[in-house]
């Protein structure tokens, strides 16, 4: 039986983008994506009322990277054109987490009884984009070969304030021998819509990082090697955790590693 | 008179490169060549005999970081019109060493007297180029700001051997604050022509660099301020000191910072 699953869960992520999000709608799937359908772009989301969506846009807006926006949806509206035909983001997520005040009240596979007609979607780029654009050059990440989560971490660095939206700076870090490094620097340049380049590397006192072997709620295994370099990223976790601060009344975001995946190509979002 | 010069020399700077190189052919002007004629290439000049010059040629497409090869003539010819329509290897660089065995036996500001039918002239990119692309992004240059000339060290790194050819890499290190280093990959990456992105960053000690305080020949100061990371790049030291160790009968290059002004702009380097 687990072995039929298993086999089951194997051939689901090699399907295309519609038919996983069908698998997902229909209840079939509702664990993690991480691995499923290599080369689509899958994306973070976070659903608020409309009087907290124009501010967490602006949000956004002033803090590219670490609040990539692949897409808003039209208030109320729960389709989302620009990332598939038929995507409905009350079915298409496996498994979402709703907040009251700031505080996760639910876990649940569909949304459809919790829908409001003042609800905003933003769909966000997440790092699975830009792995998969390391791994494809043989950049290793050794979270992942571990199948562990990334190592994240919160900085001393202000995000840009809008209204009510403020917070620290979450990064992710990977390490890789120097030469690797700069390769990463290099290719994670070129998909400014899924965090693109570092922002630190090396040096982890001077953005408040005291002890990379405490990472952020004690998420993932920080080892860096005695010939490798500390390297950071800004992290999605960023803007939900300025979400969750600013204790809206209601915030319905995708369980961590429980993504939408979409119908873009990573490689569609490279900048050159 | 002293002031005289400073001014002539100041407006001699502003020239288009053509005229420049008139001014340098007419033996006016034998000096250093930085911060000449801003936007445009500057490369490193490279004679050598025809049975050396095909080795020569076949080391530096084994390594193009170190020697990135912008033209080279025709046997016995000393224009280079890739270059500028007007260039003559003969005349228009503005101060030549002239090495026999290895040996420096003369520093001359002409070598028409010197001239053989089997000569053939290689003209290498220089990080004067990338050097001008940091600056006008903001990314500043400690040892441009002094003056002074960059920090260079012999690695424990092999170059990739070319019949008599072989040796150890040179790099130059410019060190900078994380933001800043981050960027300064991004930009150099652009031009691999002119050294193009770093070889290495931090961890001076994996590529045999015991001591950033004791460089190349004792040229260039070093100074790693605690916030800073250091970058090291392919340095065009390395041909000439490869060159040099093997002792061909002939070889004539420019001599340090006289570098051939040419009609090529910094700009047109850049891959994207």
């Amino acid at each position: 039986m687990h072995t039929d699953r298993h086999a089951a869960s194997a051939a689901l992520k090699m399907l295309n983008p519609a038919a996983v999000r069908r698998e997902i709608r229909s209840g079939n799937h509702s664990g993690h994506t991480a691995g499923f359908v290599p080369g689509f772009v899958q994306a973070n989301v976070c659903i608020l009322p409309k009087d907290w969506a124009d501010e967490f846009l602006l949000f956004c807006q002033r803090n590219p990277k670490p609040c990539p926006l692949l897409a808003v949806s039209d208030t109320g509206n729960p389709r989302l054109p620009e990332l598939g035909d038929d995507v409905d983001i009350r079915t298409d997520v496996p498994r979402y987490c709703v907040f009251h005040n700031g505080e996760l009240v639910e876990e649940t596979t569909d949304i459809t009884g919790l829908w409001r007609d003042d609800f905003v979607t933003f769909a966000l780029g997440c790092s699975f984009s830009f792995e998969s654009a390391l791994i494809e050059s043989g950049v290793p990440l050794k979270h992942l070969q571990r199948g562990e989560c990334v190592a994240m971490y919160v900085t001393n660095l202000d995000t840009t304030p809008a209204g009510r939206l403020h917070g620290k700076l979450v990064v992710s870090m990977r390490s890789f021998v120097p030469a690797d490094a700069i390769r990463a620097i290099q290719i994670t340049s070129r998909f400014p819509n899924v965090h693109g380049a570092p922002v630190h590397i090396g040096l982890p006192q001077l953005i408040g990082i005291g002890d990379l072997a405490k990472p952020y709620l004690g998420i993932g295994v920080a080892d860096v090697a005695p010939d490798e370099i500390p390297v950071f990223w800004a992290c999605g976790v960023t803007p939900h955790a300025v979400v969750q601060a600013a204790r809206p009344p209601v915030c319905i975001t995708h369980k961590p590693g429980h993504m939408l995946i979409t119908d873009l190509r990573n490689s569609s979002l490279a900048s050159f």
